[in-house]
């Protein structure tokens, strides 16, 4: 019997998740990547000089790297990419089911959850304040926010190798979800009602999930309608707003703060 | 008499402070220039297709724009600059002198001092941050630090415009003149003994300035040993570091919580 089209459509794209790889550069990134026993390596590429500087962590990494010309270096990176000879062919990480995560992660229950956040930048910034303030995980849809690329592992600086960073189907889903496991979903709005930090202090010590959306549309309608209260950073003037990784480790700050 | 050899330095470095201009660029960007009265504009470049979009602005700017052909747009800018078909060339801001600000300014007196960050993006998105939260001035060294560009003006979000960047000559000079005007400074530092928090706590409504050094080597020696107490953004675990971006932006959002 000939399988049915959504079948097939469904089959392929699982195929093609599962063979989707990404090239990390940059001595920092390459390294905490090959020391990293999660990640699932496939090539490594190096110049002598970055060889020389790479040379524990290629003996812990246990790929045999392939030797290039730093004037002719191998590797389709995006112009401008700072590799500093170091490339590494990688798989994104698998960080298992958000549920588990969530429910039994280590540290105080803090999620960031990002609506179409597509900028790698803000992404890879906004894992690093993650790590600092303890989050369990950032969560952003599968389309149309910033995929594990070089450039986000580049300004995570380290960060993407230890923080989960799990992208989802549908984040209205995902809220629920959240919710059902206790979770109070907080959506950052510079029109919110109420300031974080008031918001925060009557929570206790329920789990707290902070909703942050791109920026210039920020949040989209249904994203806010699935918070349970929008609220905002007190500014101080009429002008100007964070840009959005500011916005993200401010609220984790004043979460932590309590 | 001939003038000696310093003088003429001088003189040659001081005109060519006053002749230095600075491309700015993308839409947003350039509209806000245009129509900040305070500034100095030399030349304005544009497509077809910006100046539809620009119209109220450049009415507003007085300056007679130069029609350009966006394959061939005639301005020297960074490879890569997303300028969407207007430029503009400008001086730098002169906001005046640091102790009018620092004493008279409008709002709570909160300053930033940047410790040699020369990353345009990142001196942009703290312009933003500084404005949002009402700080009176960002002070950077004139040397070591990022310059006035366009990257950071881009990044600045229109901030730029509205937030005094100073540049001063000497950091630690500075620092002394804020002691005298009766500022407490705050140096940020992982391994600082307070939390920021609790050191903001004890000041009540005393003047402060926030004191930030470059992502890796930190503030330098002589910095530290100037600040009035060396405080540190908790982090609930032992890896990872903020962006120095989004340090700035806990450290005004907890300094304006007192």
């Amino acid at each position: 019997m000939k399988k049915p089209a959504w079948v097939i459509d469904k089959e392929r794209a699982r195929r093609a998740a599962a063979a989707e790889t990404v090239w990390l550069f940059g001595l920092h990134a390459v390294r905490d990547a090959l020391v990293n026993p999660s990640r699932i390596k496939q090539r490594l590429v190096l110049t002598k000089n970055a060889a020389d500087k790479l040379s524990e962590a290629i003996a812990q990494g246990g790929l045999e790297p392939e030797m290039a010309d730093p004037r002719k270096f191998p590797v389709p990176l995006d112009p401008g990419s700072v590799h500093q000879g170091a490339a590494l062919e990688v798989k994104a990480l698998d960080w298992g089911p958000l549920a588990d995560i969530a429910v039994a992660g280590t540290g105080a229950a803090r999620l960031l959850l990002l609506d179409r956040v597509t900028d790698p930048h803000n992404v890879g910034a906004i894992l690093r304040s993650a790590e600092v303030f303890g989050a369990r995980a950032v969560i952003a849809p599968a389309r149309h926010s910033a995929p594990e690329t070089g450039a986000l592992a580049k300004t995570a600086s380290g960060a993407l190798e230890r923080q989960p960073y799990l992208r989802v189907k549908n984040l209205g889903d995902t809220m629920q979800e959240l919710k059902t496991l206790g979770y109070v979903l907080l959506g950052l709005d510079g029109t919110g009602e109420i300031e974080i930090a008031d918001a925060v202090a009557d929570l206790g010590d329920r789990p707290v999930a902070l909703v942050l959306g791109a920026e210039g549309p920020g949040l989209r309608e249904r994203t806010k309608s699935l918070c349970d209260h929008l609220v905002r950073i007190p500014a101080a003037g009429a002008f100007g707003s964070l840009n959005v990784s500011n916005a993200a480790a401010v609220s984790l700050y004043a979460v932590a703060k309590g």
